[in-house]
């Protein structure tokens, strides 16, 4: 290549469309200041793994290699190993899901499921209906495929079927191709929510009538913190919906092990996808979760994950209710990870976020959850990776933050307070404790 | 959904462009009978791992998961793990690579790293360069991509620069967009021929004077049989040449773990195309390469897989020398994995093969391999994966069915053999035998 020096990337003009639609987040540098380990970070979505038993896991794969290495570090299906996805079944029976392992398609994380769907049934241009608002890693998939995005608006029981509906009718009048929704039913991220079993059976209905396939994406769906899982979409309407399921948030999310439940003809066309996009999946992460599946407890295992969360999901509330000023709310989560809060008028989670790092906290502005520019007003709080002491240190900063950005609110209104942000050397309360 | 009984697929008409490019390919049903024990195949391209230390792997993963199990289990950089690119970086030294880490992105094999490249680079109608024959998978992604695939002719000694810069001036004084040359110069999949260095640096010229990316394919350059590895094209231009690799061949399939070496405004994409596809790559897979090149004679572990693959390709050359009617000819690998054979005049490969499965052998037809429907003059013979002896008996009975098939041609002709085929119930010599 020809060093053109003016240029920053001599290969810009050599790239695809989409590829022009895949830009870094202008967040992202302050997230590697923000995981510096004096800064309290409430952004990150990992799971916290510190439960698992390491002598066990170690100890099943030692003789994983040993009985079965020939096979487990070879090639696999596109598909998927057979005895992976029955186990895949058993997991989803705890959702109310019957389904036979040959409509499974093991993925590289439920990440590679979504992509892989997306590819399969997305042109450029055409319409995926999210809930308002949306998980972050969804939207850039979306977006890499030039899909258009049209968020639905929720409320506390979810995505509101009468908005979906609306949608649908305003997008087909204006003669839009709409090829799927995409929703989270359990414990959102990042709305931290969940469809109530009235709400999945109206929001299907919509579904039916308007012929539209339904994305369920379900990471969670089993760390909930009260009572027994609502039945998925899926278990609902075995046609129209295409289950994502993840073992990162029950056992673990580095062997990259997701799946997509689909209907027959569907899933042909993911294998074939899954074919062309990595040859097939790992063996040994498979191989590795079935036997860990085979040989430990797993479900008392995430009955541990669930216990932990909730004293961390309940720290955070408790924390919330002590630290922030008034005018501000957020969503009390039956599980998962994420807690979703609203800002007193006039606030920007965004504009907010160096000041915050500064002061030692971190979280995601709503404007990521949006492909709109919306949700300025909103940040993403993580519960499931600091310690409920960190959670709690972590609100306190938030609060201090908050109740100074409402300070020069109160004292200059909103246009002047944010000129008074960018001329003054901002210096943010606990800058300096530890 | 409602089912339309008439329709094979209720879901036809949801599904992007790209995924009608997407179709199982219809030797596909063959290869499940391929793959029965009593079949000797020469079709597959599974590495045969079975000198690997078990026991060795087993000790290593295990004290992994005691020592650093809360990191490799856990999400990981979308670019891969740190430790995991410094270490790629020395295993491409062995081919005369000098590269930074940070210009190395992590894959899920291989094949993955060709999937991202190419849906970096191209857009629906992109011409991509092959040369002729390809390997089956790579024509997969660009089918999936929605690009056009032009072949340019090979010989012994690898791509023909003229016919490259014929096939770049025709196409470009035609309008079409060539987003890249992808080539395998080592031991190339399927024609067995490897690239001297003298063409390495020719070809290089020439996309030099058009201004072309190569996308170089190297899963097999450690696994020469004579002499010291040639430099990899990318030794030899760094900005032009966007280099993969993969532990498939040298170590084991089953982690998936291949890479991308790429110049960085490329490799920024590529990491941003990761996120999108997967979050991330799986940690657990690259802290087991990691830990098994820290702990264990890697080098040594490689010279016992070439010594065995040695073996076999001699006992396929003395099989194929033995046993193949006159007027069939086959390439001499000096590494890798895989024979290419050119038929007799008349015969077809894909028209043949049901046959000689039936005769309990199989192979890859040639036309596998071509975009363009060529190629059914040839066949693809591995070696890499059954023993000697059941490469010997392979060939054989190849043999018996080339006699036979060659045989039919003499007596009938060209259109009569293939008008008796059709009438006459088949049966191929060696049926019968055990």
């Amino acid at each position: 290549m020809h060093r053109r020096d003016t240029r920053l990337d001599d290969y810009v003009d050599r790239y695809a469309a989409r590829t022009h639609k895949m830009t870094a987040s202008a967040i992202r540098a302050l997230f590697a200041v923000a995981n510096r380990p004096e800064v309290v970070s409430l952004a990150g979505g990992m799971p916290n793994i510190t439960d698992l038993p390491l002598d066990v896991v170690g100890s099943i794969l030692n003789k994983l290699v040993i009985n079965s290495g020939r096979q487990a570090m070879q090639y696999s299906s596109g598909q998927g190993e057979p005895q992976m996805r029955e186990a895949i079944c058993e997991v989803m029976k705890l959702e109310g899901i019957s389904a036979h392992p040959d409509d499974v398609t093991v993925t590289v994380g439920s990440q590679q499921g979504l992509d892989l769907v997306t590819r399969i049934f997305c042109d450029p241009g055409d319409v995926v209906l999210c809930e308002a608002p949306s998980y972050v890693g969804a939207l850039g998939v979306f977006r890499a495929s030039q899909c258009d995005v049209v968020h639905v608006a929720m409320d506390d029981h979810g995505l509101l079927p009468d908005a979906l509906a609306e949608a649908l009718a305003g997008l087909r009048a204006a003669g839009k191709r709409v090829k799927f929704l995409y929703c989270i039913p359990n414990f959102h991220n990042p709305a931290g929510i969940s469809q109530t079993l009235e709400r999945r059976t109206a929001i299907l209905e919509v579904a039916e009538q308007a012929d539209l396939l339904v994305v369920e994406d379900n990471p969670y769906g089993l760390l909930g913190f009260e009572g027994d899982p609502i039945p998925a979409m899926r278990a609902l309407d075995a046609d129209r919906v295409i289950y994502l399921g993840s073992f990162s948030k029950t056992f673990a999310p580095g062997f990259r092990v997701g799946w997509v439940l689909a209907p027959h003809a569907v899933r042909e066309k993911l294998v074939l996808a899954q074919e062309s996009a990595t040859l097939c999946p790992p063996a040994f992460s498979q191989f590795a979760i079935s036997a860990y599946l085979a040989n430990h407890d797993w479900r008392g295992q995430i009955k541990i994950f669930r216990e932990m969360y909730r004293d961390r999901r309940d720290a955070m509330l408790v924390g919330l209710a002590d630290d922030m000023p008034a005018g501000t709310s957020w969503t009390v989560p039956g599980g998962g990870f994420f807690v979703w809060v609203t800002l007193p008028p006039g606030l920007d989670s965004h504009a907010m976020l160096p000041r915050a790092v500064t002061a030692r906290v971190a979280y995601v502005p709503g404007t990521a959850f949006y492909a709109d520019g919306f949700g300025s007003r909103h940040m993403r709080l993580s519960f499931c990776y600091p310690t409920p002491d960190r959670i709690r240190e972590g609100t306190r900063r938030l609060g201090e933050v908050l109740q100074y950005e409402t300070g020069i609110l109160e004292t200059f209104g909103t246009a002047e307070a944010e000129d008074i942000r960018a001329r003054l050397p901002y210096e943010a309360p606990g800058a300096n404790q530890t």
